[in-house]
């Protein structure tokens, strides 16, 4: 199966109903996020945000794992390599990842994580990063870095910033394994479904999104990522700004059009 | 009913017990948060804040719903109007608004939503920018900005502070309404309570607060909300301060004296 | 008892299995953050930050109440004091009591609070600022300042960053007690637990920790509270380059080397 990049793309990308779903897609090593995943999924995403066909995202994994995180032998010492070199290297799969989880945070677009199974390390802050995420009942969340050696410091930025210090201390201290319903409970994800219902939930939700208007999305998505770290008097002033063109842009003006004519709107293009 | 301002106040006031009652009083129109609306309710608050009868202020709306948001009418294009004319107008809505949201939030008072009803958009930012808020079991949250061609960006500046990032993304993204419970579940209110129980367990809720010192209430309000922006080590420097001002005020030496001396406190003026 | 220093201290501190258990020890007196208290619980965490032999440090108290918070006594106007003089002690005593708070954020090792009873005002600070918390379920927590004419306004510095600004602003403006399972349901405490399982809990937790890399642990907890008060693109630069560092540490030398061999880790110094 893994004879051809064709026939085994790391990434699987398709679109339905405007949702491009992004499938990280090497079951067989638990969709690690390797140089190439990582170089992969930016340019998907890229793509996805500048294709007007495409107005949601969806970020799933293949096979039993959605993420084991980064790979332990790319980041391991390499041979006789110095330790200068190791750190360059290691230094720039890290700048990468976070190119990676920015890309995420700036995207036009809406972006789901559709968790079916484990996500480790820099595959649970991949799901911190996304604006949404879903998780099969049965899946699991962790940061073991503790347990090797090191901590998942990296990690904790995006689940420092969706739950309590204390949770993501207890996650980043003991490695422990948290399931879907203690991840919804602490705020880590919005919703944990039946196995059986994971995909169906996903797609209902991606599809209501790509529903809406994708330039009303794309602003306000960008304006609260910004706003969110201001002081809150800044934020008001910034995002009153942002309002005004919001609420003057052609699908805002179509969209109370369509509200008081009782009628469906006809949204701009993404 | 509406024919005379008198009868028919846009916002009635009423104090009972050293707690001011602020109530949206546009029920057939969903208590809108027009211009009218917003700068009566925040002549109300000031007027609040400044009279030492007052100990804490409760805001709530008449009729079947909290308050559903800006007056979209008044948002909208007026005639030939130019775009920089419509933008003008709806930028000093929203600077007005913002301004109600930060005399909620520098008020010396301590402020209570009460909701009763749907809280939508502006109106879920009104929840939000309030101190405590307990909800009817059968009201509902909601910022569907988004199902308009546009997006709770304002709103989300309250809310994203209230709650995770993924539960606020999610209000935006899909304009849902959430149950009062979720609303708990979240951390958007402190509580929801019994529809016939509403009034009367905000009632104790304020009465309880009003019994306390309005000097201390003053105070640890507004250093509250200054620190809770700051890097921590800043914050404690901060609030250090502000503690040493707060245990040695007149109503603190009366506290302690009373602590000691087991009898009921005498708080100064409010 | 208490008639000797050695036979009574102030603070109890007994190490078993790399966990250092530092105990306050002033039951009569509801365990105070005393200006003695707070000198001595520095010193120890210090002492016990140094101790190669100690991997992991719980803060619990004797009797039925962990901590009272400040001894009002002491906070008190003496005799005939001068105002000027009443507030250089307490900010003398405040200014101790942020630097034992910045001690245990800024200790090398993972810092557990174990509750057995009431946590009140600072008593209650002192729990926000470990890094994890356990509970008994029939322990409590509350900012009760507002009762005597005040306000928690330092305890909220911590508490502030842990729950919701609303949650946050109930226990201060009521000065109510809440349970443990509702510290647990609004993210104050990681876990509450049967009374007759609270030492045995935390053992259990302490001594996993204690089992992980001390040199991962110190380096991932500093940054973990640098990053956090960052904007999300600074937090994840300045995480990069310290994960550059944790990836390539001795520890994770072997951590590593001990996943790939299957073997168990033998980790450097604490």
């Amino acid at each position: 199966m893994e004879n051809s990049s064709d026939s085994n793309p790391i990434v699987i990308e398709s679109s339905v109903n405007q949702v491009r779903w992004i499938t990280l897609n090497r079951p067989q090593h638990r969709n690690p996020l390797s140089t190439e995943m990582i170089t992969t999924l930016i340019d998907a995403l890229n793509r996805a945000g500048d294709d007007p066909s495409v107005r949601a995202i969806v970020i799933c994994g293949s096979g039993p794992i959605f993420s084991a995180g980064h790979d332990l032998r790319e980041m391991s010492k390499q041979g006789d390599e110095s330790l200068h070199s190791t750190q360059e290297r290691i230094r720039s799969i890290l700048t990468l990842c976070a190119t990676l989880m920015m890309t995420i945070v700036h995207s036009p677009r809406a972006i789901i994580a559709c968790v079916q199974g484990t996500a480790t390390a820099a595959g649970c802050q991949l799901v911190s990063s996304c604006d949404l995420a879903i998780a099969s009942r049965d899946a699991s969340f962790c940061t073991p870095g503790v347990n090797i050696g090191g901590f998942c410091t990296t990690p904790l930025v995006g689940i420092g910033r969706n739950i309590s210090r204390k949770h993501a201390m207890a996650m980043a201290l003991t490695g422990d394994n948290i399931s879907a319903d203690e991840a919804v409970r602490i705020g880590l994800i919005n919703e944990a479904v039946d196995p059986s219902e994971l995909l169906n939930q996903t797609r209902k939700l991606a599809e209501r999104i790509a529903s809406k208007s994708a330039q009303g999305i794309r602003q306000g998505k960008a304006d609260f990522y910004r706003q969110i770290d201001m002081p809150l008097e800044d934020a008001f002033t910034y995002a009153n700004e942002a309002m005004v063109q919001a609420m003057t842009s052609q699908d805002s003006e179509e969209g109370k059009a369509a509200f008081f004519e009782k009628r469906k709107p006809q949204w701009g293009d993404a």
